[in-house]
């Protein structure tokens, strides 16, 4: 089973009532429409063992993990965050000390994103084998910017990037990293972004989602791609800023003479680089050693 | 750990800005004022193994299962369901067929409860040893009906429940039961309820966290609690409807005169019970062949 090919089944069973679901499964969040309102709904999980592991790195950054992606899902909706839930299954033997901890870790990135914790649940697994999982559902709003899809890019735009790609399980950043959601709303509210997504399958992966949904073409300048330190012990360090994920960045796409400006301005906390433009067509292409080859759309995918 | 413990050590935590947070951890649903509308937001979860069993139930009655039991917490709020978004965490060798049969499970309800399934994440454990998992997160809205919380109980109230309880275990009462939504409205638009839960721990556990949250005490009379057939082969058929729980039956209180209007015209799809009355105090005691006894708040909690 594939996450992806799931995501695509479900899709293909949506009928809804488009005066509510402005936006269905298949973007970073969900857009509905409530009271004159629009939000942002979006649900995300860690798994022990698959995310984070619980004797490495502990439950307080298993619980930020789990906030900091659902909150940078906003970001790639240039949402503002309203507040959480948190449901935690929690390993036979699981200490208060450790529950709090989670708490704490949630609590951390509330505090910092005026995202509150407003409710949850926690069960144990009891004598089943089950391993700590955190699943966080953060609700959204708007707030006068619209939000911005992935199947919005245009022909003849730039692709753009904040940060620096890769290597990011060398180091603790795919538990430490900060969701982009400022310099998202920046973005939104001073630039014309058509698409925009976190980078959290990988590069190509992402970059893949936001193509697909657009009905564009994509290409890429290797030269361009900005390599996190993370990579650089790696054989391949481009191949990492491709294809690890876990990121968090933002990658986007707007009009080209908007880029130049962006580019020139850095207005935004995080670097942005410019590493592509949209064509027309399907699929990505790479530019490596002025030779053209083609950039398959894989990351980081569940599998069972 | 407990998980009541736990619940109170996050409210001892929490300071909301009121603006945005009516009702914060503690009642069936968060309460957030989000652009002059009030919003519900409710997160559940089931665990193979705890809540259902995958060999015995499948992966349909799971997936309504974690739908329903988010629906319930809805309908103690007398909220009205948006939408649905839902986690899933999946173990080795999960097929596109049962994440298919999951997702039909939440999609009947969407489709019974007019609360479509507006977007999720499946991960697999991979190696790690984790059974199915599967969270749901509900948003609400209260269109027009104030919503009824656990705290508003008031001395000289009745105690009333929808229903018969017991022994939803010995069924699949469990996982087949329908949330009480419309009854929930019907209730908080023409009377004075002054304060409702839904029964998922056991009518013990669950009125206790009424009067707990109401500062008062309750009295029931054992002779009128409406006891379920799923219980009659128990050998204490009272027992089992006191501390069983997973009926998802609406549980609230009211002023006495309302409840004898209630009880003689039943109003409702469900039969409405009167089993008792809000007295000064704290704890409950329950009459029994004229006696009286102190009825402990236990019921069905998760401990690891």
């Amino acid at each position: 089973m594939r996450e992806f090919e799931f995501i695509e089944w479900i899709r293909r069973q949506g009928e809804f009532d488009p005066e509510v679901v402005a936006v269905g499964p298949g973007d970073d969040c969900a857009v509905l429409n409530v009271g004159g309102e629009k939000l942002l709904l979006t649900t995300d999980q860690v798994l022990d063992g698959v995310h984070f592991s619980l004797v490495e790195h502990g439950p307080e950054a298993a619980g930020r993990k789990s906030a900091v992606r659902a909150l940078s899902d906003i970001a790639a909706m240039a949402g503002v965050p309203v507040a959480m839930v948190a449901t935690v299954a929690a390993p036979k033997g699981f200490s208060q000390a450790d529950a709090e901890a989670i708490y704490l870790g949630l609590r951390v990135c509330g505090d910092e994103f005026a995202c509150p914790l407003v409710g949850g649940d926690l069960a144990a697994w009891g004598e089943s084998p089950g391993p700590l999982q955190i699943s966080v559902t953060i609700l959204g709003k708007c707030d006068g910017i619209e939000p911005v899809l992935r199947s919005g890019a245009q022909v003849g735009d730039a692709i753009c990037v904040t940060g620096k790609l890769g290597g990011a399980w060398a180091t603790r950043r795919h538990l430490e990293f900060s969701p982009r959601i400022a310099d998202a709303r920046t973005l939104a509210r001073r630039f014309a972004v058509s698409a925009m997504i976190d980078i959290s399958d990988g590069l190509a992966g992402d970059l893949g989602h936001v193509v697909d949904a657009s009905s564009v073409a994509a290409e890429l300048d290797t030269i361009t791609i900005p390599i996190h330190d993370d990579a650089a012990g790696r054989k391949d360090p481009l191949e990492a800023a491709l294809f690890d994920g876990e990121d968090y960045e933002l990658l986007f796409t707007l009009p080209e003479t908007e880029a130049d400006e962006l580019i020139e301005n850095q207005p935004l906390e995080a670097k942005i680089t410019r590493i592509g433009g949209i064509v027309a067509g399907s699929g990505m292409t790479l530019l490596r050693d002025g030779k053209r080859e083609k950039l398959e759309p894989r990351g980081w995918e569940h599998e069972t």
